[in-house]
């Protein structure tokens, strides 16, 4: 076991508020303690996401209940509305979302992609018409951090632009450039101690930008790293060439997180390289969709197959949902409209996100991870339901 | 205390069974507890509704904090969607519930009155055309028994007539001798013995149709009387009215239930002309539009002037909600759209309706119900938000 990085604390005047321990290579699978404000963070980790400060239909008492130590809330939406003094005077986002465990809150970058037909970007920062009155919204360096200041999040992120999977060498080069300016801005702008800033790293699928991005950001000395700008359309084989070299090619001594991913097999794949932490909407959005995930692949509650069948969506599974709810019954609420449906699904995938990270953790200890991912993946059909669930 | 009756034991062959016991004298406020398969209900009690085999957004755990001992669901929503035998086949209502205290089937009667569009009614029954695909569903005493003895809740009703406020003489008095034809219909077909079944009093306005209704379905010697046709549009004075001399001619022994009602004006109301049993929608769809019930009437919580208000919906509230989120918040749920707006108004308004009734069960208890009423009423403003809130 490493110890926590004690030059860390030294260097940047941080306790060891934010120290993080990891044991296994650099580039490869390792299992690790982030710690923060509110609590430890095991690793590797998953992040359900509440956008709105919420995990969309569900208390903070059911999002502990799956495992989750960290969720992450969005910026961008947050400043639309309700507003971060809103948040600030509310009593900060933990006492908002009555979540006791550590948050962490996105920049409002990825917005610069998902949105791209409502913003602007500038070297000042990104122009967004928001998206739900019209009404301009200006997110700079500074005032990204400072609204994140105001929600108080333990892990915030710098605002950095992020540029679709299509983009090519000198757009993606741009980026990468405007990237670190913001970071450098982002880092003078942050004024709490009790939050831990973490740069971003950008270059889409070139190697060289890549690596560039790493070693500027590198020198800004942040507390943690995330990977952006995948997960955009690229696939798994050309996530997993980019992520290796890159995730390795950061500080072995702070957390890596891969920003929006995502799909068992992106994450088995990048926790084999050395990534210690992921945000995803797949586990609610595909719940309030009415799909859940199992081992042998997702579900489909809508499907007639469904109708009369009392087992639970998942035999070996301990969430509320799989205890007391069968795959007819889910049915049933899914095509009735009924709210629990939608809120039982995500709350069933998100214990499913939270029992896989367990199982991985588990796994890299005990030094057999490769094979444990072989096997899960060899098990897991992600177009879905097989004759098994007949 | 009034001791179980056991000649109903004896009389109809059911066991102790659904023993009711009460205290308070026959034509005002009484305390009581009905026992069921599924465990007792303390009386007065108000019961959540579940339409679709859910209450709204809440699982079957959170309904249960609100106190709640005996929820209701609708036989005829059930049976136009998934079908009483998929219920039936997925193990029944309890299971499909994930409930394990008692439920009540209504038994389609009250859609008579509400889907008027879409029924037709005939001495045989009533042909509905469903509000899902508009197939027909023809639902008469024996098919609406069969498929609650498919559903299989612990309390069941009787398929009845119920005409509108504005119903004349001739139409009232000719639903209440059809919805007598129909009780005795519903008596013969009856198959489960661990079910109680109940009739539905109706005869609208006119005292002398109440009469004959109470006469005509007491001589079928019932569990339990459910009185229907009321809170139909005909308002809290003519409500009161009508109920009173209904309830006290009701067998004193017997359970007796309000249908559909409410307010809690209507509820304090009821309770002292002797009703033991409510259930409404009110506590749960205003929920989902953003109201909260408090003891000095409802908070709109679309309001700017909650925006930046950190206290609880009500102080002295044990709910989940008031223990954990502030109004500030909640406005921001419901502005935002969020489910979790809507689940946790509807659990605090649940709550709040459960308190009413532990309150004035004590308050029986100790002799000063009406003194109760009278204070409670004295500072509840049922037209909403006033300047105490601010």
């Amino acid at each position: 076991m490493t110890e926590p990085d004690s030059q860390q604390a030294d260097r940047s005047g941080r306790a060891a508020m934010f120290a993080f321990a990891s044991r296994g290579p650099g580039d490869g699978p390792r299992v690790g303690c982030f710690q923060t404000p509110h609590g430890p963070v095991d690793t590797p980790a998953f992040m359900p996401v509440g956008t709105q400060a919420t995990v969309k239909g569900l208390t903070a008492e059911q999002v502990a209940t799956t495992g989750a130590q960290v969720v992450l809330a969005n910026t961008y939406h947050l400043v639309v509305r309700p507003g971060a003094e809103v948040i600030e005077r509310l009593g900060g986002l933990h006492r908002v979302m009555g979540w006791d465990r550590a948050i962490l809150t996105d920049s409002g970058g990825f917005q610069v992609f998902s949105l791209t037909a409502i913003r602007q970007v500038s070297d000042e920062g990104v122009r967004f018409a928001n998206h739900v009155d019209g009404a301009e919204l200006m997110l700079t360096p500074a005032s990204a951090i400072e609204a994140q200041n105001r929600l108080g999040a333990d892990l915030i992120m710098c605002l950095d632009e992020c540029v679709g999977a299509q983009a090519d060498y000198e757009t993606s080069r741009s980026a990468v450039e405007r990237t670190t300016r913001w970071a450098r801005a982002c880092k003078a702008a942050h004024r709490r101690e009790d939050q831990a800033l973490f740069g971003i790293v950008q270059g889409q699928l070139f190697a060289d930008l890549r690596r560039q991005s790493v070693e500027e950001l590198g020198e800004l000395d942040f507390p943690g790293y995330a990977i952006g700008g995948l997960s955009v359309g690229e696939g798994h084989e050309r996530m997993m060439e980019t992520l290796g070299p890159t995730a390795a090619a950061l500080p072995a001594g702070r957390p890596r997180y891969l920003m929006g991913v995502g799909e068992p097999a992106d994450l088995l794949g990048a926790i084999g390289r050395g990534v210690d932490m992921f945000d995803c909407v797949l586990p609610t959005r595909n719940g309030r969709n009415g799909f859940a995930f199992t081992a042998d692949g997702p579900l489909k509650l809508r499907n007639e197959r469904h109708r009369l069948d009392d087992r639970p969506v998942e035999d070996e599974c301990d969430c509320y949902c799989c205890r007391r709810m069968s795959r007819g019954v889910l049915r049933h609420l899914v095509m009735s409209g009924e709210m629990l449906g939608a809120s039982m699904l995500s709350l069933h995938n998100l214990r499913f996100f939270g029992r896989l990270m367990e199982q991985a953790r588990t796994a890299i200890g005990a030094g057999r991870f490769e094979a444990f991912a072989a096997d899960w993946l060899a098990r897991y059909r992600p177009g879905g339901e097989t004759d098994k669930d007949s």
